[in-house]
């Protein structure tokens, strides 16, 4: 069975991009292309969203290793919208991206097999077992310690899977209860931090990274770095590069002297690049997908000359 | 618009009957009588949980106030399963149960919003707002702070529905985390608490609590206490009776005088009463649904009289 940390960032350096693309659609994001051709009822919209998704992948998988679709907005159109969940992923495979869902899942162990099951592993279905998403690497929720996590980690063992544990978000409010002092003089994120890489040990790979990745926001370049130190074995999934205010030589602290480490989500930034000031003009609405092409090149070599 | 944690007391006081049924189904809890009428397919598989659902909640609807679908177990089917999530929910609106969905949602507040939007509140789509999923109340991780959590008690308060925030849950490493001591002598728990404390200020009804309440588990008898004190207008939610190990006179100390403040859940002994030791030779499979009806009314009795 593969390790899929290593994996992930094999794929990284033969495209020499550390870079993941957030597929949080809505549908006031989608270009005018897209809405006339559908209805607006949530079927019709979900469609949309789909070709959208889809024309976005058929223009970065050959530059952009992974895509990371955070179900909310999927979830938030409810059947229809999980439906457009699974085919996205589904077509970012066949495409050969790694998919890494960002569904911050957490719960007592029982529950957390249930969602396991449903993202990395199998199902009991009648007498069998059945995937149902198949995906290659889920977030996780830390507050109910190991039993919560444990279902995971099994699961990424048996199917050559991966999870990254919320260690530091990248929100504002991240500090209320991520930043708090211990007694023991470290910070509730760093003790996260400890439980992490002990939890991840046996599943480090030949490139030296675990397949229990951390989440850790580009919006905290001191503690990007300290953690970086900290875990020397743990992958960064980077969330906060761009419209949160996380800036590529911030995010260049999360890596280690060989430039690896980490891989740094952008998602309106790439998804709507057709509206921002820098291609607009270039591409405007009907070339959307061009634009977000243009923008991945951008991004991929600021951060390379950033990450040495 | 009503406050939702009123709704809620109110509808336990006239059944005299803090329980919430847990319907957390897996395939190979569903009695022989189901199984036998649809195949192994997991479109067959989601009609028998289904249909097991409907039948309990029939057995049910007039003696226990809530619902408690966990969410987990409906994912881990796919599309499919989450169709049967929602068709769960709406049956048991339609019999007058109030709906808490075991969700465990938390994420930055953009993302928190669309998980808002599904189950408490409506989604954009095209040029109007839609509810898919039209819940009264959802479980809600605090590690990411008050971003978070703002989303849902915004919609809370707009639609009339309320949320439970995990404090201290049941599982056996819920102390990895929650049980830390912090630098100011409080635990990570207790810190939370005051958080959703300060959170739910603004949401308390006519009966004195919160439309923002907590998770706090049966199994911690002690917290269970000093969480009823440091959070006097703090409705819980109680996992972990039963199966898990809590008892009914632990989980009296987290009401209050009285006799109010708490909703317990059970799921399994629920759901499978008709395998236990207590009732399977009284109902058996085909009599499935009056066996829950019985241990409802056993559990019912068991916490009234602890809960004085």
């Amino acid at each position: 069975m593969n390790n899929a940390m290593d994996v992930l960032i094999t794929k990284i350096k033969e495209m020499n991009n550390p870079t993941v693309i957030g597929l949080d659609p809505r549908y006031d994001m989608l270009p005018n292309c897209i809405k006339e051709k559908y209805g607006t009822d949530v079927k019709s919209v979900c469609e949309g969203i789909l070709e959208y998704n889809k024309d976005l992948i058929d223009a970065t998988y050959d530059i952009i290793p992974a895509v990371k679709p955070q179900i909310a907005f999927y979830e938030m159109f409810g059947v229809d919208g999980i439906n457009c969940f699974k085919e996205t992923c589904k077509y970012a495979k066949e495409k050969g991206m790694i998919v890494i869902a960002d569904v911050k899942r957490g719960d007592i162990g029982s529950t957390a097999a249930g969602y396991s099951n449903a993202y990395l592993g199998e199902t009991p279905v009648g007498d069998k077992k059945e995937s149902f998403f198949d995906i290659d690497f889920v977030t996780v929720n830390p507050y109910l310690g190991v039993d919560g996590i444990k279902p995971f980690i099994e699961d990424a063992k048996k199917y050559g899977k991966g999870i990254f544990i919320l260690v530091k978000t990248s929100n504002p409010s991240s500090a209320e209860l991520q930043d708090l002092r211990l007694e023991s003089g470290e910070t509730v994120y760093e003790k996260v931090a400890e439980l992490v890489k002990t939890w991840g040990e046996e599943l480090i790979g030949e490139k030296g990274y675990s397949s229990v990745g951390a989440v850790v926001g580009a919006t905290h370049p001191t503690q990007l770095k300290d953690l970086r130190k900290l875990m020397p074995n743990t992958f960064f999934l980077i969330p906060g590069y761009g419209a949160q205010g996380g800036k590529a030589e911030d995010i260049a602290l999360g890596f280690d002297k060989d430039g690896v480490g980490g891989i740094v989500n952008a998602s309106r930034s790439l998804m709507c690049a057709y509206k921002s000031d820098l291609w607009k003009d270039e591409f405007g609405d009907e070339r959307f997908a061009e634009a977000t092409r243009a923008e991945a090149i951008r991004m991929r070599n600021e951060l390379t000359l950033s990450i040495k």
